[in-house]
């Protein structure tokens, strides 16, 4: 069934839930939301497309999730709770076949979160997802990646480095990312990569506790120097602390696994800085969240990015969608 | 000279004005906006892609121009004051000789408007300008498009249909959308369909005059029909009042510039309800804003919309990217 603009717009519309402090939602010219008093407002934007940022044969219900997955993760490093965000769709064609599997997995997430959908825009192109995200946070408690201090501790949630496993996999044809796979691990490293969770919960509970944060979305040893930058310190990770998970192990060995964790983008762990004193609480908070939350590293005197331990050589990069 | 995402994105921020109320820009997971105390925000998301929302070849700078004015059109519309957007590119390839014009011409309306880029993303893809835009109007003065009244008139600003009329010259092949045109009409013309102008100030003047507005991007008879479903009245228009301008009349004849001004998209002039009494306080508007403001109708009970004296075959319709 092909859907017009509008009908296309409706039924996304009726599908997102509703929040007391939406004034007026989609089908005016603009939405009117009502920003909590005493709260900053958390905006970040990000795209993916077709081919570029997904396989292109991805489940819609993926895609859909993913896309807005990518976007909290990016409030969860600011220490913000999700509140409204934008949607504009670019599609080759609109079947309501692909749209409804596609609102099924962004709503999942959405409900989940607590983020509304409050306008957005359907047009005709290649497949294309922008997703602008605002969240709130109360002033001077937000997550910046200019607070690291000499002397913090670097942490990392979960397994870094297991989408960019999936992603190999996927690139060297030993994994369908439309079906489950066979393989525990592949599996494993399949949802990771298709269905990422942004850690919403561990950002907000490092309010206070942190002192820089960024989410690994472009690499870990890329991630980290965007800390080292914005604070004018030095990074130093330690690679032999680093959390490799048993699946991403299992697939590809130790040094293959290691390089995923360094280098891979798309991971949407949080990486943070906090005080050496902030051990305990953190270790706590670790199993409040059922989440690993792992030393890797120290924030020192200087600049850049040194990664000791590491197989590979050192250098700080990770995915550019430009770089040759 | 092809250009890192990274560089990408730092060329764009550079470019952006201070705010006061931004507590921090471009560079982190999220920009921190501070929010004006008893003010709603408005939010709105358009996008442009290239061949379906304007002629492919068109210069870059008018595309960032037009980028930003669709969506400054929407805020128009609900009477909201600019303040912060995003800004998702996605480019075939990342060219300074590309990148320097569209940031010329983007920059060139959000620093007239007042609106600052806080944040965004670039990625390789086919060309595709998402922007997100978010605004400030005090609560309760919102010009939605819920508020029309039995008897209201029915206002237009500017002159409907000349960007239609580009469009329609382009499509024959009479106009070359990257050059100033020869004749003074087609150019006339042409600088409406490439740089539409939101009607910013007119918004902001209509708050406590007007019942209802929106922006007239899918056609007049198109979006007055949204007042009319939205508010539960019906829209009748006079076909014979509306303001067909003279670079219209001069390259298609009467008829089809009373159909381009009824039915054509793209032109981000407002259309707006009020009550009679307000007659006088329009007319003072209009000459201090040297900008037309033309009364082409009036509000009734029922529903729907009626175009009276139109040689036309009265459906209401305007452009839906997804209709047959």
């Amino acid at each position: 069934m092909s859907l017009d603009e509008f009908v296309l717009i409706e039924r996304i519309a009726r599908r997102t839930h509703a929040r007391d402090d939406i004034a007026l939602g989609i089908g005016d010219d603009a939405a009117l939301l009502r920003p909590a008093a005493d709260q900053q407002l958390a905006v970040t934007a990000d795209t993916l497309n077709a081919g570029v940022h997904f396989p292109a044969e991805s489940a819609p219900a993926d895609i859909g999730w993913k896309a807005l997955a990518v976007n909290l993760s990016d409030l969860a490093a600011m220490g913000a709770a999700p509140a409204w965000c934008t949607l504009s769709l670019s599609l080759p064609q609109a079947e309501a076949a692909w749209l409804d599997p596609f609102a099924d997995g962004l709503f999942a997430l959405a409900d989940a979160s607590g983020i509304a959908v409050v306008g957005g825009d359907t047009t005709r192109g290649p497949l294309s997802i922008s997703i602008t995200a605002m969240g709130q946070v109360p002033a001077g408690q937000a997550l910046r990646r200019d607070g690291a201090r000499v002397g913090d501790d670097i942490w990392i949630s979960g397994h870094p480095g297991e989408a960019a496993g999936a992603l190999r996999l996927w690139q060297q044809g030993r994994l369908d990312v439309r079906h489950a796979a066979a393989d525990a691990a592949h599996e494993h490293l399949r949802q990771r990569l298709q269905r990422p969770a942004p850690r919403l919960e561990l950002g907000l509970a490092l309010r206070g506790l942190a002192h820089a944060a960024a989410d690994v979305s472009d690499g870990l040893l890329a991630d980290l120097g965007h800390i080292a930058a914005r604070s004018g310190v030095a990074v130093v990770v330690q690679a032999d602390t680093m959390p490799l998970s048993p699946a991403l192990r299992a697939a590809f060995g130790f040094d293959a696994a290691l390089d995923c964790a360094l280098r891979g983008g798309d991971d949407y762990e949080l990486c943070f800085t906090a005080a050496p004193e902030r051990r305990e609480a953190l270790g706590a908070l670790s199993s409040s969240l059922a989440l690993p939350l792992t030393r890797v590293g120290v924030i020192a005197e200087g600049r850049g990015v040194r990664c000791e331990g590491d197989a590979g050589d050192g250098r700080a990069s990770g995915y550019r969608h430009f770089a040759e």
